[in-house]
């Protein structure tokens, strides 16, 4: 029988995927399950390419990329180099190992299996015990209206180094689209006990995920705390367009604006203590959102526990501030580097 | 204006790719074209793998593995590693070069692409001069009856390395398919002066082409010499099952054999000098057909121009026998090694 899923972490790609590894490391083996943003995905080349999707997968096998945090870390581009020798499109990088994901997830899905099951089963090749889900098993494409044109994901963030100024954002096909049943699911289910949205950015690979039509009402349904860690330090995102998206749409780029922004789904957010400073403490506790305070960057393995360790502490703070009595997610000690501030 | 095509050779792979080679130094740029049988053809992986047009291409491009005679010369193999690390099939090996036809091919037939089209195209990506003329677009498949169930050629010849009894041949989906336009053209183009059938198998690679409706008697309608080339010497095959097949089919594996075995389509048959002995010679001078003799072993570059020569040697005697008057596709006189005996 497979174990019980206690936590559960919505993530996006490189910065998501290190929390996602901390997170599996301070529960039991098949306690975790990532539900992944899939509105990066795109065709190219005629494969079916899922970079949030593989870049968790392998971060929890242990073999993406240490400096990259994407890709794989022992690598060749023989495909690459005579793509490119022959002409073809050589913006988005493509390893010869990496590829075999591609290759087999395409022709799954022609085959007409679900993107659920083919990166379960991606899972047990790579002896992941996490789960790893699709927001949806319906493609849903991140939409950049952007002063060059409107651009997928991947051509506004690869092949334009995310250089246009970025107006508006949707999420095409969104709409037809629906949670998968294991990830209902998994969201009835009494074993769940946090739910963690990860520090990826919040427009480009948290937002879409709450786009599937009732996802936010069902992760709101489950009762647990939800908590999310800021992908801002001092007004900076370690990684990716972040700060640049929130100025481009006029948004102070601060954990008062994250607040904000997931404001009405979660319970609790996680800062840097960098940005814990008293006037923001004062402006995110009116709120209502519970704050914890730890470093948030994650350059080692030990950080990546840490954060997690911090983010769940602070769900179990919820919880137990709810007074519901039920298990804590977490059951460990406060962290050492934590403060709570409430 | 692209140049006339004079010499029209039909191939299987390795030994055929060889021959074509040779032609293909012997006439004026793009004044060769190989109509490649496409019977080995399948899906792989979710990807169309056309072996025997690639080998042709990689050859005259001059990329080919030179001791394997297909594969790319300059290969990496990070994707094979991984599939086999991952479970996946590893029976058919897959260069991460080689790759970058495969998952294009595939694309492109996705998105109704002609396979006609498509080589052409990559004969222009790699500077191949000579057209590269697949036997038909439609998908046919040669599929082998043995003591081993029926088994698609790729099976037969890789998976199990020819090891099954042959018992009977058949090219599924022949009857369904035609034809191209192209190859159509080619054969009532005024142009054309010679046909060679390269030293394939005449099982596996040259029936499947002569099983495409209609492409027979268009070859016949060219009226213009048709030359093979024995893939035998000594009863022996260069490489391949060709012998062992002959033998399970209970023919003798002799050059008049393989006379009688294209005996209606053939006006000339190229042999080694090994088997023109008074024997062989008398009994192929009883079928009607005109026999050339030379070493058809074809080591080095010479070699390949040698029998390459030697054939359309063979052609313009046909000609000049018939005394069609018409020009010869070999300009030059009667080849040193090549003696002919008609």
């Amino acid at each position: 029988m497979k174990p019980a899923i206690k936590v559960l972490a919505l993530s996006g790609g490189v910065g998501g995927a290190k929390l996602a590894l901390g997170l599996s490391r301070l529960v039991e083996p098949g306690e975790l399950a990532i539900l992944v943003n899939t509105g990066d995905d795109f065709e190219h080349l005629g494969l079916r390419i899922c970079p949030d999707l593989d870049t968790v997968l392998y971060t929890l096998a242990g073999v993406v990329h240490p400096e990259q945090g994407w890709g794989r870390a022992d690598e060749s581009f023989g495909f690459m180099d005579e793509l490119r020798r022959q002409g073809g499109p050589d913006w988005f990088l493509l390893g010869d190992r990496d590829l075999v994901l591609h290759v087999e997830r395409t022709r799954r899905l022609a085959e007409g299996e679900r993107l659920t099951q083919i990166m379960s089963e991606f899972a047990s090749r790579f002896g992941v015990a996490s789960r790893l889900l699709p927001m949806s098993d319906a493609p849903i494409s991140t939409l950049l209206e952007t002063d060059a044109g409107a651009l997928e994901f991947q051509h506004y963030f690869v092949r334009l180094r995310s250089i246009p100024k970025v107006q508006k954002l949707h999420y095409a096909g969104a709409a037809q689209a629906r949670p998968t049943d294991e990830v209902l699911d998994l969201l009835r289910s009494r074993s769940l006990e946090a739910i963690i949205v990860c520090p990826s950015n919040p427009y480009l690979s948290i937002d879409p995920i709450l786009a599937v039509p009732g996802l936010r009402m069902a992760l709101r349904a489950a009762r647990v705390p939800i908590v999310a860690v800021s992908p801002l330090i001092a007004g900076r995102a370690i990684k990716g367009p972040t700060t640049k998206i929130m100025n481009e749409l006029g948004i102070a780029a601060d954990a008062l604006a994250i607040a904000r922004h997931y404001s009405g789904l979660i319970d609790g957010l996680l800062v840097d203590e960098i940005d814990a400073n008293a006037e923001t403490l004062r402006a995110l506790a009116q709120t209502g959102i519970r704050v914890g305070v730890t470093r948030t960057l994650m350059k080692t393995l030990d950080d990546r526990e840490r954060v997690a360790d911090a983010a769940l502490a602070l769900a179990a703070e919820v919880a137990s501030a709810r007074g519901a009595g039920t298990g804590t997610a977490y059951p460990s000690a406060a962290p050492i580097d934590a403060r709570s501030v409430g």
